[in-house]
């Protein structure tokens, strides 16, 4: 049997067992509607709760400040356009960088539409916004600012809390919301939002090894938005439906699991990254890393081999086992050249020659060394192959 | 151990044990982001694609004019306000029923505030809409019209065929879009997308055995949407954000399940209906039957008792393992009379007196007759303390 190494952990995570435990147990026993007066519906509601403080916890802030959305892309569009709308009397002007998740771009495209002028930031071919730039974007018409903690194809770290204070500093009476989709950041890097002075904060469960269809936004006391899933008024009134219990439960868990002894399992991957860098580029010189190994996230390694097709590339290791990703998963269906790739000034045969290595909480040594033997090996025959 | 009787359906259901099996396999082994190009990509989106065929298959429609959104309060607010806004050009004009679900009424009434028209129709004392006061709402500006199909706080079935073809006489060139909010239907009366003539139909996973935070929208081709949740083009651009497959593979197999052998489990659900009524209304004359037990859905019994307070009653009943609801769950946490019940002229004793019993699939006989004594005695003994 051919082994199986899983390393497309930005596109998505294997659930942790105790993940499917807790969810099993909500199907089969906390299955009351928590809007139910019975005792059924306060269990679940309790389970909720319960959710609510775990994650609270994790992300350093207050119950009281999350609600659970679908989520990235909805906790997304519902920080963007929930904002905006609502502070549409204060202003029309919004900032966001070039690299952004297709979440956040395709937020922002649409508010284009309603009237509101938008600010894409350049970036650096380190894939970082320049703050100066984003400094120099404010206008007394700005009311938000989106930036992505992580980015999902390359790993570089945006300067948030720099960029935080410079958007506090310019912004007129201080009013300018401050929008961080943290999808790619839960369980990777210490994240505090009551330090961070952000307003609002994005969040998936299927990133960290929780369920899929569910997430969920950090709202900063005091900031308001105008919801886009209305009716029964659950979640304060931001996010009606039935709390999905099972998949909220899912997700406390998997976060609680995630960020515990997290600066271990940050040090083992920054190690990984090294073994798999270090092993490629001494058999292929050549290749290309785009990502940071020091300050960039610990699970992303993006590296191109101009003279292969990733898509190829891909398949080859497919076939090995082991799974990659060439641009995101999120656009790979797209076959277009990444954004985020020409945002950093990749030529078309380094984008087009692009394998994105992303790892979890269970990527192991062992699995780092036989995806290098492959990617080796693969690239070697590839190249004969491809002529180039 | 008290026994327990959950009869309060129409607010949630408990997952049938194959639906659960069918999620765990996804979380264990289908885990891949259906939009990843390996293997384990592939793999989830072909059990995304054999659940759509499932699901059309149960609904009589073909599986591209459907949908995955996150439940039912997503389908009705992107069926809602996607067509009104999309055909923003056509009209302003839009019509839905006074008892409608909260998250139908709510997405009316942020159109309202978007500036347009709506005409909210009045319902008869059996809940029903007046097929008369529709045709004449129906004006030149009129771009939709949104009825439930089963009221989810009485079981009434409003006329929808003889509404659509009201609606399609009447409409200018044959352009309004005709929304059927078909939650509490599914497994509960045939379904056939493809013949009744309507454009979009909301259903809700875990109203019918599968599981919450997940849902679907049927989309008549031609009818198009102006989406909620933008970013990586999902469901054909209509629905972004990673595929919840664990939730939509649950849904599917439960569809399958429930709309098996749906007939017989109608007519069992009649007579267990008679059963419950004519065990209560035989202890307790002067108690009052708000649902039809001939024309209204199988499955909903309500009933209103004018001399106690519902909730007090349904916390008796709740002492003695039985579930069930006063109004509806989505607004039962508000305290306000109803507006289901309002609608239909109850005076507020009866409003504050009514209790909502709703069967699933996995009702028996035991479990009404044990209902039917409990109530009969709570009833009696809550009227004598209450001195009503």
């Amino acid at each position: 049997m051919t082994r199986e190494v899983y390393l497309d952990n930005c596109a998505t995570t294997k659930a942790i067992p105790q993940v499917v435990a807790a969810m099993v147990e909500c199907l089969e026993r906390y299955y009351g509607n928590p809007s139910s007066l019975h005792r059924l519906g306060l269990e679940a509601e309790k389970k909720v709760a319960q959710a609510r403080r775990q994650i609270a916890q994790a992300l350093g802030c207050n119950p009281k400040e999350l609600i659970f959305t679908s989520g990235g892309s909805e906790s997304n569009n519902l920080a963007i356009k929930g904002a905006t709308r609502f502070y549409r009397s204060r202003g029309n002007h919004i900032i966001t960088a070039k690299t952004e998740h297709p979440s956040v771009l395709a937020a922002y495209e649409s508010l284009e539409k309603e009237g509101f002028q938008v600010t894409y930031l350049d970036v650096s071919n380190t894939g970082h916004i320049c703050l100066e730039q984003l400094g120099d974007s404010m206008t007394a018409a700005t009311t938000l600012v989106s930036l992505m903690m992580i980015n999902n194809e390359l790993g570089t770290v945006q300067p948030v809390e720099k960029a935080v204070t410079i958007v506090r500093e310019k912004a007129v009476k201080n009013k300018v919301c401050f929008h961080v989709d943290g999808v790619q950041a839960v369980g990777m890097m210490p994240v505090n939002l009551g330090k961070l002075g952000i307003d609002l904060y994005s969040f998936s469960g299927h990133k960290f090894h929780g369920p899929k269809g569910i997430g969920g936004l950090y709202i900063k006391p005091g900031i308001q938005l105008q919801p886009i899933i209305e009716g029964g008024g659950q979640e304060g009134g931001l996010r009606s439906g039935t709390e999905n219990v099972p998949g909220i439960v899912g997700m406390a868990k998997a976060i609680s699991l995630v960020t515990a002894g997290m600066e271990e399992k940050i040090s083992r991957l920054r190690r990984l990254q090294q073994q798999l860098w270090q092993g490629i580029t001494k058999e292929i010189p050549g290749c290309k890393l785009n990502s940071d190994l020091e300050q960039g996230a610990p699970h992303i390694v993006s590296i191109s081999f101009p003279w292969v097709k990733g898509e190829v590339l891909l398949h080859y290791l497919e076939s090995e086992g082991i799974y990659v990703s060439t641009g995101s998963a999120c656009s790979s269906r797209s076959r277009n050249i990444s954004h985020v790739l020409a945002g950093i000034g990749l030529n078309e045969a380094e984008a087009d020659g692009t394998i994105r290595f992303s790892f979890g909480g269970d990527t192991i040594e062992d699995d780092i060394h036989y995806a290098v033997n492959k990617t080796v090996t693969g690239v070697k025959e590839l190249k004969q192959v491809m002529g180039r």
